[in-house]
């Protein structure tokens, strides 16, 4: 099978390197020179956008297209679909570009979200604050990534302040949820509807950027992860959705609310590739393939560390046992996903033993 | 890092897709158009031998170059050593390539063999035949794979038989084992002198091909994987040795007969993939890059199983749970190796059990 890939990023750089021992060959569709998918697979230079030349161009290449970021044009992911089969369906892409369809897509399949409200005008803004009340979160509903597009607002001033930054254009304003953690769960159904899930993770963030994950989740209860996974069930199930799918929770206590979904493989998933029977990327191939799914299990627990900005040397990462590292062949640039290390344990107390040290050491950088 | 390597199949195909998380780049030397390695890296086309136009441009790509198949002319790695380094030494490749200097080698260096004697004439035969009795096996010194280029000798009959089959090349007379199975271990020693050990496998062939490893090895007792691993960290050490060594064994009650060795990476360590914290060919590439060397220790019990000629539908393998399906690229063909499935159980009772069932499956087929 040959897999077209809109993005060439880490996560189709991580598609085609699981796909590879499947017997399956990616083509990534990409504006940048050398996006780094393209050093370990085929890439056609163009835009997301209109370019009908570069996208013609997968279509001829590739027996199925994917994407790895859900900020495609849904117009691109449709005019693609007549051509080539497209997973996930662009269906999926258009709920999750927009976080008002997205909490209402939830709402409607009776998933628990915090409270929105959707704001057009500043009469519609002074409206929502009187109904949500405060502390909440003011966010624009489209592009919005690692925390960028959202403000929260505690008091009048803030309120202000975040209108003037965010007014004019679409926006929501929700309940903030002083949550105890944030959560996420993968789950996959494939072209023929089998589906499966991954255990319950938990996420920390930095600067709004995913610094952490262990997983599965410590203290999460049979309770809250068949919770999760029915609700993920639910939503693959409703969009006849065929890949890894990814829904981000705020934990409160025993409530399990919805913040958004990625419909792509995720950044939270990727201790999958040694920390489970079958990684979060070989399932989205195998799934969009029309294979049959494989486990979801764990295998033993892992705790999932982002690089930022730059790497640490590598001989440093590697001198620590049981340290995977991953570099996505980028170059240092502040900000940036450049790399990931994943450290496996066998038992939960041996990981939380190790834990203190490596969160010493990744620190983000740079 | 830019690594080079002498051999375009599954073994340099597998170093390249290691490498990748590691910021590594390959290329492969192959005489093949499309060898299989080159759908997954770079491909400079040449043969081994004497083609210094091919061996410079491979030169010119890599920081460091190795070797995936043990039959590379020595004055190659020795010609490339000069402008490169060249992991293992090609000293290595020199012991390894003639079953007399290598198990004369093994003798020296107090490792236990079969009886063995040097043949280069019917009467060094005759003379060898009555030094090592019979049942016996003929072999010639070279390039002798899969099995090919040898003769079981049982009586008078077939000596003479065998005589005619291979006498006239420099051959070698070995004892005939009547071992209880085929045990092999792999080791590792990095540019640093960092040594690893994984644990012994044990390994059935058919036809003369690998076609199921078990590990770890059951039933082999700490002493018996202990002394292996004693055994292995001698010629490492000895050869100055970089990167991963396989040396496979005759168990024969409590004795370990070291049978040959391959300077690679090794069929028999496909499992390592998804059975050990650190692949081999992670190892591998971790060793001749000069990076500390990952942790050989195994998680859980593997079965790995070659698929010989064709593969089966790839929607059967992976409808089993637990199975990883590796192809390789390669079209079929009756006795070509074109890929290979492991599965990976939590305990040894939970493989035991899957065991027979597999078995069946993974016949061997075409
Ligand atoms: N309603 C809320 N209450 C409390 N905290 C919130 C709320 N919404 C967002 N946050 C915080 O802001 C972070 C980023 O929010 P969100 O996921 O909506 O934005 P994003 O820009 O889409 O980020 P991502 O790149 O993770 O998709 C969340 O992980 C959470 O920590
Ligand atoms: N001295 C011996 N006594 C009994 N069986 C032997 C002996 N030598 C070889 N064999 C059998 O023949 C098989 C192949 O032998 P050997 O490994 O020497 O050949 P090869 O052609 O180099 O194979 P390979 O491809 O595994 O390197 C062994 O795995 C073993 O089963």
């Amino acid at each position: 099978m040959r897999i077209g890939i809109l993005g060439g990023g880490q996560l189709g750089r991580m598609i085609a390197l699981a796909g590879y021992p499947l017997g399956t060959r990616c083509t990534v569709l990409d504006p940048a020179a050398d996006p780094c998918a393209g050093q370990v697979c085929g890439h056609v230079r163009g835009e997301f956008d209109q370019d009908f030349r570069a996208m013609y161009e997968l279509a001829q290449v590739s027996d199925v297209v994917t994407y790895e970021f859900e900020n495609v044009p849904v117009e691109s992911a449709r005019w693609l679909a007549e051509r080539v089969p497209v997973f996930p369906p662009p269906r999926a892409l258009e709920v999750s570009q927009d976080r008002l369809v997205e909490k209402s897509f939830f709402r409607d399949l009776g998933i628990p979200t915090p409270p929105f409200v959707a704001v057009d005008s500043l009469g519609d803004f002074e409206a929502a604050l009187r109904e949500i009340g405060m502390p909440a979160v003011l966010k624009t509903r489209r592009f919005g990534y690692d925390g960028k597009g959202q403000v929260v607002i505690r008091n009048r001033v803030e309120a202000d302040a975040a209108w003037s930054r965010l007014g004019g254009r679409p926006l929501i304003l929700e309940g903030f949820v002083s949550f105890d953690r944030e959560l996420s769960i993968l789950a996959v159904r494939s072209r023929t509807g089998e589906i499966v899930c991954y255990p319950l993770i938990e996420n920390a963030h930095r600067d709004g950027i995913l610094h952490r994950s262990l997983a599965p989740a410590s203290g999460t209860g049979e309770e809250l992860t068949e919770r999760a996974q029915e609700h993920a069930v639910h939503v693959l199930t409703e969009l006849d959705y065929v890949g890894v799918l990814t829904i981000e929770w705020f934990q409160d206590g025993p409530r399990l609310l919805a913040n958004e979904m990625a419909p792509r493989v995720h950044n939270s998933g990727h201790w999958t590739i040694e920390g489970a029977q079958t990684s979060q990327f070989e399932n989205h191939v195998r799934a969009i393939c029309g294979l049959p799914l494989g486990s979801p299990e764990a295998v033993g627990w892992s705790a999932m560390y982002n690089f930022i900005g730059s790497v640490l040397p590598t001989a440093e990462v590697l001198s620590r046992p049981a340290a995977h590292l991953h570099l996505y062949g980028k170059s240092d640039r502040p900000g940036r996903k450049v790399g990931h290390v994943t450290l496996r344990a066998g038992s939960l107390d041996d990981l939380a033993e190790k834990l203190p040290e490596w969160d010493r050491a990744f620190e983000r950088r740079g």
